[in-house]
């Protein structure tokens, strides 16, 4: 029978990360917001006479695979039983990178996790939790946050399940977001 | 008369800092959450058989001073008018770090802003943010988030007028935390 695994995301897996990270902005309905890509760079900010804007590669493989990645991935790989004629496939990922909470220090932020529909309810989102919950206490964190949409009640549930607060609920926290027009107008440019 | 400038913390600026977090987390009503010293550290995890605890130290100056820190911090001082006999004070922080959305790159988190009540009202806060915004789009980045508590009503206010969304409100968005039991059982330790 085939069995599943979570490993770190390699370079290579940066194909099927990025696949998975328009089916999960799909799923959102959040679509129109995903600027990245696998190579190609953000379009440049307008031009500034008081800002020099750095020439920043805003591309999955460069920010997640060079020297100082500013991310951390896992992958959930299907790996086939002895013997069956197909290769593994990765149907699921989790992106992580660290936090810091000037209550109890350096935490993880699990930014996406995601599942591919065909492959759900064999508890592969539940093996990607737990081994970022590995991960954090390795590195010595004593929490992960993340965030998910309130319509989204198949993984409300799962992480309250798992154990989860939900903080929006118990201590009323809002996510708020400064962007584009109103970002540049603070800033004076 | 005397002026206000927002400038990047200093080392030096460590107990003003870690006075206005105990400050800040005593306004959330959350101030039994704060387990971060200015020096000190993090009382270890229980032992495990399955995992290599490093001994972090979670503590204000070494994470936010050191080689690789892992926040920034900006700070609000009133100069005094030339002649005043008064040094300059520390009244506010807002604390950093890097984020990274696998839609639009990376992006800064404001984890923390606070200004002294005594202080308030004066524009300090919108400084704060004001250059939030400016070292956001210095570094490329194309957007800042922040979380507020529901019952805060004059910073969710401020947050709206300067221009940010409410994607807790515009989409649906709620904070998951997984922590201490939780977290170790997820982990098998």
């Amino acid at each position: 029978m085939a069995s599943t695994r979570i490993r770190e995301a390699k370079e290579s897996d940066c194909g099927d990360i990025m696949r998975m990270i328009r089916e999960l902005a799909e799923f959102e309905k959040l679509s129109h917001q995903v600027k990245i890509s696998e190579e190609g760079s953000r379009p440049s900010p307008p031009p500034s006479a008081f800002f020099v804007i750095p020439p920043i590669s805003v591309a999955l493989r460069a920010d997640g695979f060079g020297e100082n990645p500013f991310f951390h991935c896992l992958v959930a790989e299907i790996i086939p039983a002895p013997g069956e004629p197909q290769g593994s496939l990765v149907v699921g990922y989790g992106l992580y990178y660290f936090i810091y909470s000037t209550w109890t220090g350096r935490n993880i932020y699990l930014e996406d996790i995601y599942v591919m529909p065909k492959y759900r309810g064999q508890g592969i989102g539940t093996k990607i939790i737990k081994k970022v919950a590995e991960v954090a206490l390795r590195k010595g964190c004593s929490q992960f946050r993340l965030a998910v949409l309130n319509w989204n009640k198949k993984a409300v549930n799962l992480y309250k399940f798992l154990g989860a607060q939900d903080l929006t609920e118990s201590e009323g926290w809002l996510s708020f977001r400064f962007e584009g027009e109103a970002m540049r107008e603070l800033a004076g440019c």
